[in-house]
Formats: C-alpha cells, sequence, structure tokens
C-alpha cells in the first residue's frame, strides 16, 4: 500500500492517479478534507482518503494508526510555498512557511520511524531544487527546504542499517496551484505539468536486491 | 555600536567581554534577564543589557526600536541545541529548536533589513558545523542549522548591492554550558573555550575598503 | 543511436547490453580494443564498437565524427579509480586518474558541444558518490570526480537554453571489476550489481515533453 | 619559516611582503625566477626565493628539501585562470589548468605529508569561490578549482588526528594580474586589491590551543 502525503492537488494528486491506475491500494491525505474527496472520487472505489494536519503530531498519529496496514511506499508531497522579499512577509507567513514544510515532515518521519523503523519501506520525500540552491525573494522558502535536507541527510546516517529508505526528489518549477498562493506570480506555460512529473518520478523510483535510485532531480526542459 | 543577541551566555558573553575591554559600545540581549544581568555585572558601565525574546517578532522590533543609535555591527549568537535520535524526541522539544534557531534567525534579520538595508551594517550570523553536514543523531539540529544557511545564502543573493553584508560563521565543538542541556552529554576537555573562539572571531572579522571577511569556519585541533 | 563510452566493462557493457535487447542502436567505445570486442560479440550485430582514447582530443574528434549519424543520448561512464592514503600514490597513478576521469570528460563534452550544441542531444554523465561527498583514502579519487561535478554543473550554467541537456549520475558502490585494480580490496559481496545498477538507471532516464530527470542517485541496500 | 607559493604575484606576493614586515622568515616561491626575484627584491635580505614548478614532484621535492628547517605555515597561493566558454579553449589550455592548479597541489600536499604530517603545520590552501560554486564561461577552472576543494575536504578526513592543519581560502574577485591572461577581461576597478586580501586574510589565520580558524571566505563589497 502507498500513503501520499499533499495529495489533493499538483504532484501528490497525480502520482496517486498514476499509482491508483496501476491497480495499487493508495492511501491519500491533505489537509483540506472537501479538495482530498475531490481527487478521492477520481480514484477506484478502493482508494482511502484521510483528512490529517500533519503539523499536529496527533493526527499524524492517527493517520498512521488508522492505516489498513503498514506501507510499503510513502511518498510525502505535502508542504506550501510563499514568496517575495524578506521585509515584505509577516511574521505569521514565516512560522506557516516553516510548519507547513519543515515541522511537517519531521513529524511525519518520526511518527514513520517509531512504527516501521525494522521494516522495507520507502520513503520518498519531495522537496524542490529550492533544497539545494539560494534564491533571492525565496529565503525563508529555501530556508525550509534546506531544513528539510539536512533533516533526511542526516536521517540516513541515523537509519544506516535499517530496511527503511530514504528517497530525495528535487523537482524543479512545475505548474501547480502552489503558484496561485504563492506571492510570486509566474508565467507556467513552459512548465512541467504535474502529471508529466508524476509519469516519470513514478518511474525513476526503481530498486533492486541490492540497491536502489536513492536521489531523483527533475528540471524543466 | 556592537550588539550581540545569545549574549548571557558562551560564545555570545565572550564576544560582550572582548569587544568591552576593547572600548567598543556593546548592547547585550538574550532571553534570561538573570544570566543577562550577570554578564552586564561583569562589563563596562555604560553597556546595555535588553532582554528579548527573539521569536517574538513585537520584541524583536521594540529590541531594535530601543538602541540608541543604529549598530554597526550585530552578531547573532542566539541559538539553542537538542540533541539524541529523532524517535526521542517531543514534538514541543522539535518545534522549540526549531522557533530558537531559525524563526528568531528569520525575524531578527528582517527585522534589521527593514531598518537599516541602506546602512554600512555587518551582520554576523553564528551557526555551526552542524549547518554544513548532516550528522546523525542531530536530525533536527542540522535541519534548524541547515535552514539558516539556506536563508543566509538567499538573503545575500538578496542584499545584492546593498551595503548591509552578511557574514557567516560556522564554529566547531565548543566547550560551553550549551552542551549540558543538549541531550548528549559530552566530555569537552578537548574543546575549544568561548574565549578561544571569540578571541579568534572577533580576528577574523576584517573588512577593508573592497571587501571583507565573509565566511569563517572555527575547528577544533 | 546512443554512444556508451567506458562500454568495455561494468555499468557501460550493462547498459550497452541493455539498450541492446531492447532494439536500440548502439555504438560503443573503450580504450582497451580486446575487451570492448568482447562486449561487441554479444550484442546484435548492428552494434558499432570504436576503440577511443578520450585523453587525446583527436581521437575524440575522430570517434564523434565516424559516427553514422549525431547521438540522441551519449552516456559517459568512462573513468577509473585509484584508492588508499595519499603517501602512497605515484605521481604517474594521479596524473593518469585526473587524466582517465577529468581531463577525458572534459575534452569529450567539449567536442559534444562544439559539433550538438543546437541538437536534442542528452549527455549523461555517470560520476560516483565520491564526487559529492569526501573520503579519506580517497583524496585524488574526489579530486577528480569533484572535479567532473562542478564542470558539469558550470556547463549546465553555460548551455542554458541549448536543447542539449546534461543528466548527472551519482551511483554508490557497485561490484565491477573497477575494484580489482583500484588499490582498495573490497568484500563487493553486497554491492549492486552493473547489471542491477544499468537496469534502473535506464528505467530512470526518463523525459517528457517540458521536462526531464536530471540528476539520479542510486544507493546501495 | 613561512612558505608562500604563487608568491611571485598578487596575493602570494602580497602575503610575502607582510609576513616579512612582520620580522618573520619567508620562504617563496613560483614558477618564473624573473618575476621572483624582483618580489624578493623588496623583501628583507634573509628571505629565500627558490624557482620551482610544483607540477614536477622532483622540483616539488627538492623545494622542500632544500629549505632550511620545517616550515610552520604554508601558504599555497599556485594556480592559475583561463575562462571563456569551453567551445573556445584548447585541449592545451584545458590540460594546461588542471595541471597549474588540481596536479599542483596534490603533488605539494604529499610532499608535505611524506615529510611533516606528524608536525604542527599550518598548510593555507588558497583557492575562489570558484571552488564553491558553478560559473558559466569558467567550466573548466570550476572543474580544477572544485578538485582541489574535494582533495581538501578527503585530505582533512585522512589527517584527521594528525597535528597537521589545512585550511581553506576562498577569496572572491581581487584585482591582480591574474585577469590580464584569463581570456575574461574586467574591469577590476571595485575589486580588492591583493594588499588588501592580505591584510585580511593574514588576521584572520588565528589558532588558539584548542581550535583554529580552517575556512575563510573573502568578498568583495
Amino acid at each position: 500500500m502507498i500513503l501520499i502525503t499533499g495529495a489533493s492537488s499538483g504532484l501528490g494528486a497525480a502520482l496517486a492517479r498514476h499509482y491508483d491506475q496501476d491497480g495499487q491500494a493508495v492511501v491519500i491525505t491533505g489537509r483540506n478534507r472537501e479538495r482530498l474527496r475531490r481527487v478521492a472520487d477520481g480514484l477506484s472505489a478502493g482508494t482511502q482518503a484521510k483528512a490529517a494536519e500533519l503539523t499536529d503530531p496527533v493526527q499524524v498519529g492517527d493517520l498512521l494508526d488508522g492505516l489498513p496496514r503498514p506501507p510499503k511506499t510513502v511518498i510525502h508531497c505535502a508542504g506550501s510555498g510563499y514568496f517575495g522579499p524578506l521585509e515584505s512577509q509577516t511574521p505569521d507567513a514565516i512560522r506557516a512557511l516553516l510548519d507547513n514544510n519543515v515541522t511537517s515532515t519531521i513529524l511525519l518521519i518520526q511518527a514513520l520511524v517509531q512504527r516501521y523503523k525494522e521494516q522495507q519501506l520507502k520513503l520518498v520525500v519531495v522537496m524542490s531544487t529550492a533544497a539545494q540552491v539560494a534564491k533571492a525573494g525565496e529565503s525563508t522558502y529555501c530556508a525550509a527546504k534546506w531544513a528539510v535536507r539536512g533533516f533526511i541527510e542526516s536521517m540516513r546516517l541515523e537509519l544506516k542499517g535499517s530496511p527503511m529508505k530514504l528517497i530525495a526528489v528535487y523537482p524543479g518549477g512545475m505548474a501547480t496551484e502552489f503558484w496561485e498562493t504563492s506571492g510570486k506570480p509566474q508565467d507556467t506555460s513552459g512548465f512541467m505539468s504535474a502529471d508529466e512529473a508524476a509519469t516519470m518520478l513514478k518511474q525513476a523510483l526503481q530498486s533492486s536486491e541490492h540497491g536502489y535510485i536513492s536521489d531523483i532531480g527533475i528540471s524543466r526542459g
């Protein structure tokens, strides 16, 4: 079974559709119950949709404890963006950005490690190229994404020898609803669609007896 | 005038003593009014000590607006550490770590940029080698420090052309009170003292007509 | 048509077999004519094998100019490793390592850019995790691989807007003949076989209308 | 005693003057005997100037074996730059760039490690910001500088526990003769002079009983 976070839109929703079409059991989650429902309506009858606020450790625990069985794969797409020069951001927007990207990821992975550390779980964490480079006008977003990357790289060391594997994904600009609320209007006509990115990512998530694709960058062009 | 955060102990307190001995005007800040007072008691009569909680944007604003004049240099040492395997950290400790290291830094720098963007301000941000590498048993601390580094590198791009300069400092293990509450007992007998690090850092913070020391790593050994 | 360098053994040879089995036209190259011939003997009759010393710009030019048509994809696997403490390496071994990994890559990519800059060429450069981290006992090998990475990242910026795309691949420890001559005897029984890595890499080399998988890490485990 | 390479011009020559004025014993080296002589003529009578081609291991060995006593500090400034789009560089220029920056550094450090591994030697390696970021139009220069950085970081791990310390220096654009032959004409009027950089670097090279400044970035601005 595959658990997908941030599945109410964008890459998460597209991945849910692709895995569902493959006949795989999928559980989708997201913050917005209504939007999550709309995505679920387009999937197989057996698909489960469970709304959860990942910045709340109780809801994270409930989400995992309510799964029918341990997931084989978790694809963590949840996150939010907010751009613009630092001076123009409100303290609340800064806090929300850190919470929605960093705290949520740490709490989710903590809950997964606590439950499934000794199981063969593939944990796919979707970040952004903003986790790899610095960008003017995206200072708090880069802060959040660098945090996630530092966390993932540290957890790889901490989980050395565990059958749980961390896969890091760095997509470049996708044309998703993300941009509408990002404070940075973009002409996204030349961007990848979420569906294109999902198709490529699903193909790239390969593993074999002694190895696996552990890091994936996806670029426009 | 030099404003030093995190000045109630460790490197911040040591730097305050060194600059004070040099006859420079120093304003020190920290969360703990009592400990801050004790540091101030060892400094010149003119030294100002102003307690402030840097995770609160109102207190950050009040701190800066209460300064007698714009600072020439700000040395941001505030921060806290918490170590141990991810599974053993409480959600509250995770949140506090992100708040005390990331949110505080973003809010402080935002307030400085809003006020002094067009002034020749040297803004020294003291991070840790945990901002540069991943470490098992320090996953949330690395997350926090990578966040600060991503933020600083992005703000450097955003402030290109501004007379405000960002200086990044990465000290290795120092023997400070930091470790007592860090969850990671250490034999710190071979570590640098805060005083040693302060002496070296103060010497290394050089600038000239056309350039400045912008990045400083300090290692044990 | 796909051009594969370093195809006389290891990952290059395995990739040649996989693409050949898919019915794709493959040209393989390598330094050792004899070993290259043995790989070619296991492939379709139409496969071309052309020995070339990539550290020689004339041979690189001849190789490309002798291709039946411009390649759609070039997979550059050529390279060599030599390990051990710095003190024990001979100056000749150091020079050979830099030549076989760095000079060859620069000359090959220069020749490709000179000929095909305006064509939709996918240029896949296989490096190593040694291009991303530092390692004791592998100092000159890391030097060579960091060089290639710095070169590739710079060429990405230089080729911005060109239809030629650079794909960076970072495989972890594979069980190939590489180790026999590497100066670092390894128990490679838990390593990926070249065939496993080739299977995964081929699947991961995805592209779509507006994007492509640009960076691929492959790990043991 | 301080050994300075690349001392016939630029930062190396400026450092030699500064340390000489401080009354320290200095040995300067460089490829060009004539230019080296002119620098030496401006220094104290006791200063030794020894021409050496650092890409030749025999000359490196002779240089070190001819020193009056083991150096306390070695500052390695030697290197050369060549810029421009990849297509326009000749294979010979590419090779020379790698040789003058990478091979020379590896051979020098190998010779130092072989002789002084158990001594308290500060080995300062001057690179460039091109060792830290990728740049269009500087692809082979970045390759060379990333190589040196990967080498230095690996040697730090290899020398763990040794009293020999590696200090990495990353200067931004200086106004030196470097640019005249670099293939990239620059208006260097806003750049740091070599003398400015030398003044700052000398001050920043601090050490104490338990620690030392290990990494120094110098920026324009």
